[in-house]
């Protein structure tokens, strides 16, 4: 069907040359310039999910002092060596220490204790503490009524962590109990990496803002779908809203998101037809350009890639469910090499898949699945449907890409990535 | 040793009286009052993981007309029944549509086409849709190379969402496709369960807070990590701040909580010990006041509950990891409680056990657990340390309960809960 196909035709801007999505985002990341990962510093209590950009060493030992982990008293163990309810050990009681106590207001002697709250220090003359459950007390005598062994109940200084250890790595994600080591050695504001900027371009002459909203047109829904995503990962999404399908338009939106984001997405206008401009206006906004064109997967064959000014452009399809698989085909990644962290976002589970799915010969396939726990198994359950269904993405959790070619039978074990992280609740 | 568990003891305010986990909790159940959950509208754009206060059924049909899914052009399927390449249909093209174009704008007698872009409508008098690279063009005449079946590359009027479908369900946790959704329904703000306050208060003679930051002290720094927590797990923390060792202090403290937040978090202060006031102040402030103290956990034993005019008063240990395992049996249930979902922050996992683990007689153990996929198959880590061990909390990403006086043997599959579902993405 050759005369069906030619190049020059005036119905179709342009030919797809298509190659996998690994061999697309390999010349993404060959061409694209990132530096160093840029960095803030944020305070601690605003840092929970960030990604740290230097290990922290300890500067402390925590607990600074020894301390008793028990409500108790304090004993030196070797005296209670043969004591028993019978044959008690006696101690005068001299006073009491708290955990606001300082740690040099008693030295014991023998023959002395000291009531130890718990988190007291454990004073000097003492080196194990007896549970007040296990003693008798007389006014100011105390009567110890079982053998302790050496450092019971005390936890030592630095114990918990040592001063001059690495307590938390670069790249780690910052978790409460990390907040809260990090307010433990007196930290009060922690570098991390700043979050990458996403611009978002809707291309369209049908498509209305949501603040506008004429009711002819259609609402650009699937910025807010896009950013929110990228939000998910760990970006800052900037929404520049919406070019007609003109060039210039394209260009100009395009130009200004190059100045304020480290990734730039466009959705919509990058298939073959006569108003698709913005391959053309990359090419027009400068070198590289478009590096990609045509990607091995279905839905999703109409994603783009291009650089310009060292910075990304992933041009998604206008369909949604192509413009999802385009987001976690190149955006994601993009976002994790800008965050320092590949892990962002991105639960895989595997799963056993509940029926018979394949790829088209020469297509690897984007898959959606709602991924269910049955009997504590995972099940993917493919969810078909149009690449324009938004409801398949409402009924899907996840996704699965199958290799071109592949028959994969009900039962087989599938490699399921989750949306995000939070999908995992909705299981 | 009977005399060395007597009640009236000057080192000792209390004794513990011993429930299980399961026990405390349905004692707050019954207590507490919830009358109604509370909602707030929001912007869709804000949305995202917050709890659906109500069902929402679609107004309109998605697509709202019949649209091309391909760059193409309108065909009427039967004309094509015996086309090929060699004997093509000719069709004389009378124009173009575009996503914006109205649908009224042409109506194809038999013998006539017109160039579809992607999501243009599909005209009267036709029923399908050839793409472009499967026709030949010469100038205004088209020839269609092949048959098509009816319907072919048409995307219905409500085939992706149906008018008066339930589209999301009330409880339904919202996500970016979520949102897309709900634009495209032009709904702009939406109806979603209040976040629940949880207030936090220390407790301790000893403590300091980090912007003031007394050398000879101890940082707050646990207050931080509980309220990092349940932000976690979708509540609006208020750190109250620190209450000394003091009677009339606590009470005021708690009280000044009970006004601003649905859940009332204290921290240390609730042990046997002479300086423990916490479960005397929840008993002076009202009725019922505490309800349970002391749990069949460990660690976590000490961790108390309380209700104030219909409100729950979480007595946490001053440890922090039974602080942390009173958090998840206590705090975070109460938090799904009122946020209208039963699942918020807890993806569990079955994992195997590496090593043999088990729970003293009569009480239950809150195993912290580091959760690693080994060759596509989780493993538990049980992390061993003193209750008072940040560093444990560091090291490990979730937890276990196990039974009273339960063995498990190494290998054993175990239910492990992750801290949040966050930490699916350290593993």
């Amino acid at each position: 069907m050759s005369g069906c196909n030619g190049l020059s035709r005036v119905d179709q801007r342009r030919m797809l040359k298509l190659v996998t999505p690994e061999e697309a985002f390999r010349r993404l990341q060959q061409t694209i310039r990132i530096t160093k990962l840029d960095f803030e510093a944020v305070s601690i209590e605003n840092s929970c999910g960030r990604v740290l950009a230097e290990s922290v060493v300890s500067s402390t030992n925590i607990p600074f002092i020894n301390r008793s982990a028990v409500d108790g008293y304090a004993v030196k163990a070797r005296d209670t060596k043969n004591v028993s309810a019978k044959k008690p050990l006696k101690l005068k009681i001299e006073g009491e220490l708290f955990p606001a106590s300082a740690l040099g207001e008693f030295s014991l002697l023998p023959g002395q204790t000291v009531y130890l709250g718990c988190g007291a220090p454990v004073p000097e003359g003492s080196d194990a503490v007896i549970r007040v459950e296990e003693t008798r007390r007389h006014g100011e005598e105390l009567e110890v009524c079982r053998p302790l062994e050496k450092d019971k109940n005390v936890i030592f200084a630095g114990e918990d962590v040592k001063r001059g250890s690495i307590v938390l790595s670069e790249g780690h994600i910052l978790r409460p109990q990390d907040i809260g080591l990090l307010a433990a050695l007196r930290i009060r504001r922690v570098k991390v990496i700043r979050k990458p900027r996403v611009a978002v371009i809707s291309i369209g002459d049908e498509l209305t803002g949501l603040e506008r909203d004429e009711p002819s047109k259609t609402i650009n829904n699937y910025a807010l779908i896009i950013s929110a995503m990228a939000s998910e990962f760990g970006a800052l999404p900037k929404i520049i809203g919406i070019a007609s399908d003109v060039l210039s338009e394209i260009v100009e939106k395009i130009e200004k998101a190059l100045t304020i984001a480290e990734i730039v997405v466009t959705i919509g206008g990058c298939s073959v037809g006569v108003k698709d401009f913005v391959p053309d206006a990359v090419n027009t906004i400068g070198k590289p350009g478009v590096i990609a064109h045509g990607i091995k997967i279905s839905p999703g064959k109409v994603t783009g890639l291009g650089v310009v000014k060292g910075k990304p452009i992933v041009m998604l399809p206008g369909h949604i469910v192509s413009s999802v698989a385009g987001f976690h085909l190149f955006v994601a990644p993009l976002i994790r090499l800008h965050s320092g962290s590949n892990i962002l976002g991105t639960p895989q589970i595997r799963a056993k898949v509940s029926q018979d799915v394949k790829a088209k010969r020469g297509m690897q396939a984007f898959l959606r699945v709602h991924l269910k726990k049955i009997k504590n198994e995972f099940v993917a359950v493919p969810i078909s449907g149009g690449s324009s269904s938004l409801s398949t993405l409402i009924k899907a959790n996840g996704f699965t890409v199958l290799n071109e070619g592949a028959v994969v039978k009900k039962g087989d074990k599938l490699s399921v990535t989750l949306f995000n992280e939070k999908e995992l609740l909705q299981l």
